[in-house]
C-alpha cells in the first residue's frame, strides 16, 4: 500500500471531506471546472481546513489515469485495514450492522466490485481470508473507484473462526448457495447479519457452509452456471437494504 | 463472429442439449470424467442425436482456455443476434416478458457481465444501440460464460424508437436513476417490463429517461459514485424475479 492514496469523483471526494477530513491531504481541482458542486467541494475543503489547489486536467489524468474523474481528485491517507478488535468494536457499536464475507475470492477485481457494492448498501466491512484469497491489491482497490478508502476491510487468519467469533457477538450467519431451499427474500436480512459468498463455480466451503445459520437461494433460472460473485454480493445486499428500508413495501 | 462457438460447464451445456439440441454440433468429455453427471449430459447428447467425443482435457483447455469447464464442452451454432422483429414476436408469444436495455454502455466485459445476468434472471432479450455502444465482441461472450448462447441480443440502430416500440406493445419501461424518487421496490416490475440502464456515472441519457414511464432508485448509501452497471443490472433483474416468484412475501 502506498502511503497517500488518491481518490476522485465529486461524490467520493465529498464524502470524504464530509466523513474523514483528517484523512484529506490535499484537494485538486481542474482549472477550468466552475460549477456550483466544484465550488462547493472547494468551500467545504477549506471550512475543514484542507488544501485546495487548482491544476491542470492533464495533472488529474496523471495522478488517477483515464478515468471519469469530474475534475475532482484528492490525495488520501488510505484507509487502514481493520484488525478483528476494531470490527467487534464497531459492531457493538453499531445497530444492526451488515457484513460480507468473502469466502475465497482470488479475483482482485471480483474483490474490488464487491468493495465499491458494499459502500453503496452502507455494510459495516468486508472480511475475507488472508491466505488463498485476493488481497487489496492496487488492482482492487482500482475497481473499488474509491470504496476501499471509505469500507473497511478485515483479512482473518481463519474465516471460520471470525465466523464463529460474529456470531458469538449477535449476528445472524447467511451463506448464498444454488441448492438452497429457501430464496434470500424468503429469509429476514433485517436485524445485524453476516452475508456469506463463496467462490465462482465452487460456492462455499464445506466447512464455512456448516458455520452459516441459514443457507439462501439467488435468482438461477437461466443456462448458466453461475452469477459472477459481485452481481451475486449485489442480489443480496439489495435484499438486505430492501428489508431494512423504514417503509417496506 | 465465427461460425461455431464453443461452451463450457456442466449446466450450461446441459441446458443447450435441453432448449436447442439442433444448435449442438459436437460435445466433448474429458476421458476421466465418470461420474453421474457427466455420464447425464452424455446420454442426453445421444438421445438428441448429437455426436459426443471422449478427449483429453488438455484439447478441452485448447478449445475454451483456463475455465472452469468442469470437463465438459459442446461446439455449437452460434445464436443469431435477433432483429426487431424477432424480439416483437418473442414478446407477443411471452406472458410477462422482463427485457434489459443497456443505453451506451460502452465495456465489452460489462455487456458480457449483464447478459450472464440476464440469462439466471429469464430475461427475454438484451437491447443496446447499435453505435457508440458495446457490441457482442469475443470478450464479451467470454464474460458471459455462455449466457450470449441463449440471451438473444438485440443491437438497435435508435434505442429510444425501440423502446417506444416497446411501450407500443404494451411493456412498462422502468429507468435506473440515481435520483429517482422511488426505490425499486416501491414499483411494481411484475408485468411486462423493460428496465433500462445508463453508462456507468453518466446515467440515462435525457431522451432515454424521458422515454421511459418511471425512473426508480437503487441502493446508493455509501462514498462512492455510482454501481456497476452490472451490478446495477443485478440489483434490478433481482427485483423483478423477487416480485414474479409464486410466494412473494
Amino acid at each position: 500500500m502506498s502511503r497517500t492514496q488518491a481518490v476522485y469523483g465529486l461524490h467520493t471526494v465529498r464524502a470524504l471531506l464530509d466523513k474523514h477530513p483528517d484523512r484529506v491531504l490535499e484537494v485538486r481541482i481542474a482549472e477550468r471546472r466552475e460549477d456550483p458542486r466544484s465550488h462547493g467541494i472547494e468551500s467545504l475543503a477549506r471550512e475543514r481546513g484542507r488544501t485546495v489547489r487548482r491544476v491542470s486536467a492533464e495533472s488529474l489524468r496523471q495522478m488517477v489515469g483515464d478515468v471519469a474523474h469530474q475534475g475532482v481528485v484528492a490525495e488520501i491517507v488510505p484507509l487502514a485495514p481493520w484488525s478483528q478488535d476494531d470490527l467487534l468494536a464497531a459492531i457493538a457499536a453499531a445497530s444492526r450492522p451488515l457484513i460480507l464475507a468473502l469466502d475465497g475470492v482470488q479475483d482482485p477485481h471480483n474483490l474490488g466490485a464487491c468493495l465499491r457494492t458494499a459502500d453503496a448498501c452502507g455494510v459495516l466491512a468486508v472480511i475475507a481470508p488472508k491466505d488463498r484469497a485476493a488481497q487489496l491489491t492496487p488492482a482492487a482497490r482500482k475497481v473499488a473507484a474509491g470504496a476501499a478508502e471509505t469500507t473497511p476491510f478485515v483479512a482473518c487468519t481463519n474465516l471460520v473462526r471470525t465466523l464463529q467469533m460474529l456470531k458469538q457477538a449477535g449476528l445472524w450467519l447467511f451463506g448464498a448457495q444454488a441448492q438452497a431451499s429457501q430464496a434470500a427474500y424468503e429469509a429476514d436480512l433485517s436485524g445485524g447479519a453476516v452475508l456469506v459468498l463463496g467462490a465462482e463455480g465452487a460456492g462455499l466451503r464445506q466447512l464455512t457452509q456448516r458455520t452459516c445459520d441459514f443457507t439462501v437461494r439467488l435468482p438461477q433460472l437461466g443456462a448458466v452456471e453461475s452469477l459472477n460473485v459481485s452481481v451475486a454480493a449485489g442480489m443480496l445486499l439489495y435484499e438486505a437494504v430492501r428489508q431494512r428500508a423504514p417503509r417496506r413495501p
